[in-house]
């Protein structure tokens, strides 16, 4: 019987940076085992493709694109999605099962977060008392930094997140000296960074100055800081230094002081109609800034998930790296792992590649940690900025432009033919 | 007599990415003139910092931190300021020249947009009437685009517009792979282009996709396209490519349908109190797309303005150059111009380096040429991709990098040693 069995991958969630980087990690080590790995098709637009049966053949794509795919930000070359495999949806489960079978698929690689790995862990599961024999590896992913536990034993870091840490150190470091430019007309700039509930993305700001010489504040979400604590905070360092910029979490809790109340009393607008860092700006300008200039917001939104030149080489290096190692570990014929970065001792940075179970990142949850939230809630560590450092790289990374445009990988549009019914996702009913 | 007179350097107005590219063409070839040219001063934070005698001494400076002007974001090396010379400040002109005198100002260069330059020709013309030899010499810039002429006869470009102009090509096509990868989930994203009245930055986003191969829409304020038409146009476009992307000047006239109201019927909040991207997406959400999916705005402010690596070798070498022009002009002993840029007939991009009379372009306006809106209003014309492509330039800029950070110019706090009374600005009292 031929061992050789196709694949499937297929990533969830939001996007980043170096995303495609781990999928030309699993393209490209696939395809060095011929013995192993047969066709490489992407779910296409993430599970749902799956269910869908659009699978993009990505063994049809010639190398230079596939190469291309490591200065490709974001998820449009195989796409994403925020659809879950919930485990009540037991109709989607058993035609991910029909969908493999269909196709000869033994290996499924699940791109993703804390969510991914658990829904990985189920297929594989679910294949298994099925009686088919598939392989299911996990390759994690996300900017929030937030998957594995918060001993960082199971991950140290997520791909994706030294990106966009690099895109805050860099575009702080840019902003200081519009900021220290444009005082004392434009004193206070608010810049709104991801990362709802977990602050490792606003952290991030402090590796603009980690000797701490500029005027700069940071509001992490779970630092419970209020707006008038914060406004206070800053006109404190508007008498100290004439000027302030201030990186708080898209998460910050702006409270009652952030609805505006008309001369009814009622709520004006709720916080899901506006930015934080626009309701910041509102309450700082109203409480007395005006006669020092004026606050102003910057809102980046999904720019510091795509912007690729702000992305790390260390990162887009690692990214590759898992991805290849969960092919590794496939190849090992082990179900159930997902590939992980984790930090060797010592004070230079390095990394090793690793398998941990699905079920125990599934399991887990990392929060930031506590430690290294600054004593005056509106800074990060030390200890913070030594974890975070080594990942953001120490160069720009080769960005190919043609034509004055970067240069992209373009896949064709190549699917695999569909053998199978219709289908519409569970949840999409 | 002795011909060495001291300069007076000052910048107004918003920054840019090669504002201070422009400073180190000024200071470098004032340095190869010693015969000409004394100390050269920056007046800090703009003509501010002449009124009050606060005088920056850019000689004092080493060559290598002035060579690293050319990497340096904005104005945070010698500020900028919104403070305007109104002619009828008469005791501001006076103290100019007060401050001119005192420390053997022979030569005035004066960086910045139309005001500017209306500036540096009355404190000419008042420094003739006083009995004072001054050189005043303007230096174009603004990221806007709006200095000079419609006809492109006085300038065919203000310095840092092309650098803007790149951010938006390189960031719309980023954004492609995450609106493309991200949809369905996120069919819309809105981003929010400066440039309140003049649709020259918006309409570099087409730079992004010259084929108009991708859903991206552009809404000049000027193309006077409606809140209502917009979210219809967005519509059609999910409907024939299922994911849209919607570049809209800041300008954009959100109208009534922008405001919210309470039950009573009030106006719940005014445009200035949030962007007009927010507006959009709010009303986009609320009209429909909800059944398709969410909107989402990135507002990327003044990071447009300051993000280094998305300047453009083009506009960093011009803006060096219109800084050298300008101390040639005022070596030549004439007065009261402008340098500028001019393009060469041809279709192979070439620019020349010229003077205008500081008159003709303080009664000047630039608008966007209503040719270059396409009949559609929500896209411009394959003229306008034909004048703004070479601004843009082939290369990434190469900013050095020290322990993973950005290396900008550090200039000392060297300054002048006053002699004159302290003086409060007119306006600032």
């Amino acid at each position: 019987m031929n061992r050789v069995r196709n694949v499937i991958v297929a990533q969830s969630g939001g996007p980043s940076p170096v995303i495609n980087s781990s999928l030309r990690g699993i393209v490209e080590t696939c395809r060095a085992m011929p013995e192993r790995f047969g066709t490489v098709y992407a779910g296409y637009h993430g599970i749902e493709g799956v269910l869908k049966e659009e699978l993009l053949n990505l063994s049809a794509q010639s190398e230079e694109e596939i190469a291309l795919l490591s200065v490709t930000p974001a998820a449009g070359s195989i796409g994403t999605c925020r659809y879950k495999l919930r485990p009540a949806q037991k109709e989607d489960f058993a035609r991910v099962i029909d969908v493999f079978r269909a196709h000869n698929v033994g290996y499924f690689f699940y791109i993703g977060g804390n969510d991914s790995m658990d829904t990985a862990h189920k297929v594989a599961e679910l294949a298994e008392s099925s009686g088919l024999s598939l392989i299911a590896t996990g390759v994690p992913k996300t900017i929030d930094n937030d998957v594995g536990d918060s001993e960082f034993r199971l991950v140290d870091h997520t791909p994706g997140y030294g990106s966009t840490a690099r895109y805050w150190a860099l575009t702080v470091q840019s902003a200081n000296e519009e900021n220290a430019g444009s005082s004392p007309a434009d004193p206070v700039l608010v810049m709104q960074a991801m990362g709802r509930k977990i602050g490792f993305i606003p952290a991030a700001a402090r590796l603009a100055d980690p000797r701490r010489e500029l005027p700069l504040h940071i509001y992490l979400a779970e630092a419970g800081v209020s707006l008038e604590e914060m406004a206070d905070n800053v006109n404190e360092e508007l008498r100290r230094s004439g000027r302030c910029m201030v990186v708080v979490s898209e998460g910050f809790d702006v409270g009652t002081l952030g609805e505006r109340r008309d001369s009814f009393g009622h709520t004006q607008y709720s916080a899901s109609e506006t930015t934080v860092a626009q309701v910041i700006v509102n309450h700082l300008n109203s409480v007395g800034l005006a006669a020092r200039g004026a606050a102003r917001a910057n809102v980046p939104g999904t720019d510091q998930r795509h912007s690729m030149i702000y992305a790390s080489t260390v990162d887009l290096d690692e990214a590759y790296r898992v991805g290849q190692k969960a092919v590794l570990i496939a190849a090992d014929d082990a179900s159930g792992f997902m590939s992980t970065i984790l930090r060797e001792p010592g004070s230079i940075y390095s990394a090793r590649f690793e398998r941990v179970p699905l079920q125990e990142v599934a399991n887990s949850e990392r929060a930031f940690p506590r430690e290294w939230i600054a004593s005056n809630r509106r800074d990060v560590t030390d200890d913070f900025v030594r974890y975070a450092r080594p990942l953001i790289g120490e160069d720009w990374p080769t960005i190919p432009l043609i034509d004055g445009r970067q240069r992209f990988a373009r896949l064709q549009p190549t699917f695999a033919s569909q053998g199978l019914s219709h289908y519409i996702p569970e949840a999409a009913r």
